[in-house]
């Protein structure tokens, strides 16, 4: 099996590769990002592609050949509202080329393509389900929604066979804050943990509906895997998630790493922020995805104790 | 106010265009079509525009100046099946680039964009409402869905003040059949009226959601002059019409013109017809639109005698 990921240099594209070596009927991950990847993995199936997704050839390059596409590549929600041109070219000029690329190539690959808890907006039920409309807030949630009718269109005429996942927010990422407006969620936890002191912008009692990036990368590579039939026409589905206030988080990490850590956290709210995050849902009926096999964290202390195992484990990597 | 309406030479855009001319606060009415518009309306402020919506400055001509755009070009459900680069160009590229030439404009006009009932498609509720999700099984369905999306973000940045409107299948159309898969809902009450056979693709239970050309241009009228706080951000709405089954229509038929005219409708299975139509909701809570001042046709019969009136009105012009 060959397979290409896009945003493959970042978080969850490093972190899929990582899963899907491990399986060895894979026989190629194209690797492509706009950066050079600082540390590929080492390992010989492994292509890193370095360019701009929207340049010529780049699309066909990555598609060429592959079973699997997963596209992960995106402007994120903080910058697509700042820098609505990236947005729209990354977001869906990109996505677009890809499944034309995709089409030319006549071999209906399958398409894995991330969308977004961003696709809602207010008004809309207490708890989200697979038939709630989306209503995008943001220009990132607009721009997702465009992708999947895209990549739904494009399964449907067998262009590819597609499958789209709308993550929750995915924490704690580790590293530094990033372009999306729901950075702070992994930071609250990551910069006490560190002995760091963090500014949570919304108020403690925001909910948010979140996933393991460990989660978020088993769930992508079981759409992958899903039969076509399984899904039939409905190639979108929510991902499960755990809901979460901003108030049980810190609670958490207090349990996790005691009473200091939690009071590093202060609130400082951020109006453009709170209005972007505030506008998301955080109650889901993922019964679907449940039965289809996707998976959920069990606890959002689990899930902290889970990053302090990779912290731990990159330091062992790091320290060989 | 000046006003530019695309697919200004259409059937909608050519009765929207006499519409809006009797109103005299109306200074300017570009109207923009592909082809030459046979016979334009006689009254110095139209201006006929004939080229590609997708031409080099053809977005910038259209919109420049104008306090209202109504983006009525499309490639419709049939074409857009059987030719998708070319849907995918006039239903998602065009209504970019016109939502790009206002932004660059920077007057954020009122821009009303038709869209359609085929965004729907199963599963679906009994009855859709406005928050009902777009599920198109139809590449109509999907680049109109596109085209909402956008026209709702970029309303969202302030770039225009956008107004979608989600048109039911609109008959009776004069003239012959059209590109689209509901063609024969005109043809059916049209041909017989003329005394010619019609084939009725679908089964007589096949029930649709219909409105005349009257409702349909009054709506679209009513969208573009409503105050923006009256929509806030929910801009797009499901138009009001009437649910009515291939079997009912037949009877009215028969009603207004006689058994021998409902007789000139025989059956004929479409599998391809049947199964983009079948896919379409018939049944919708309007609740809202009908709020908003939108209006509907009484009945079914009273659409048909509607146009037969508009034929006989149409007669007389040509004749005198």
């Amino acid at each position: 099996m060959r397979i290409s990921i896009t945003g493959g240099g970042g978080f969850l594209g490093r972190r899929l590769a990582d899963a899907l070596l491990a399986d060895n009927r894979v026989e190629r991950i194209l690797l492509a990002d706009v950066v050079p990847i600082a540390a590929p993995p080492a390992d010989s199936r492994v292509v890193p592609w370095v360019g701009d997704l929207c340049g010529a050839g780049a699309a066909d390059a990555i598609v060429a050949g592959a079973d699997v596409v997963f596209h992960l590549a995106a402007v994120l929600s903080g910058q697509a509202e700042s820098e609505f041109d990236a947005g729209m070219r990354v977001n869906i000029d990109a996505t677009r080329g890809l499944l034309d690329a995709a089409r030319a190539g006549g071999r209906c690959p399958r398409f894995v393509f991330t969308s977004s808890l961003a696709v809602f907006g207010p008004p809309m039920p207490d708890v989200v389900t697979d038939d709630t409309a989306a209503h995008p807030q943001s220009s990132y949630g607009a721009q997702k929604a465009v992708g999947e009718l895209l990549v739904a269109d494009y399964s449907r005429r067998q262009f590819v066979d597609g499958r789209v996942l709308r993550l929750p927010t995915v924490c704690v990422r580790p590293g530094r804050p990033n372009a999306a407006a729901s950075s702070f969620v992994s930071g609250i936890i990551r910069e006490p943990l560190r002995g760091e002191e963090a500014v949570c912008p919304v108020p403690a009692g925001q909910e948010l509906w979140l996933s393991s990036p460990l989660a978020a990368v088993a769930n992508l590579a079981h759409a992958a895997f899903l039969p076509p039939e399984a899904l039939g026409s409905r190639r979108i589905v929510n991902a499960p998630g755990i809901t979460v206030s901003v108030a049980q988080m810190i609670a958490a990490l207090g349990a996790v790493a005691g009473p200091q850590a939690a009071a590093r956290v202060t609130f400082g709210e951020n109006p453009s922020v709170r209005r972007i995050v505030s506008s998301w849902p955080a109650r889901f009926d993922v019964g679907r995805a449940v039965a289809l096999g996707f998976v959920r964290d069990s606890s959002f202390e689990a899930l902290v104790r889970g990053f302090l195992d990779d912290e731990e484990a990159a330091r062992r990597v790091r320290g060989a």
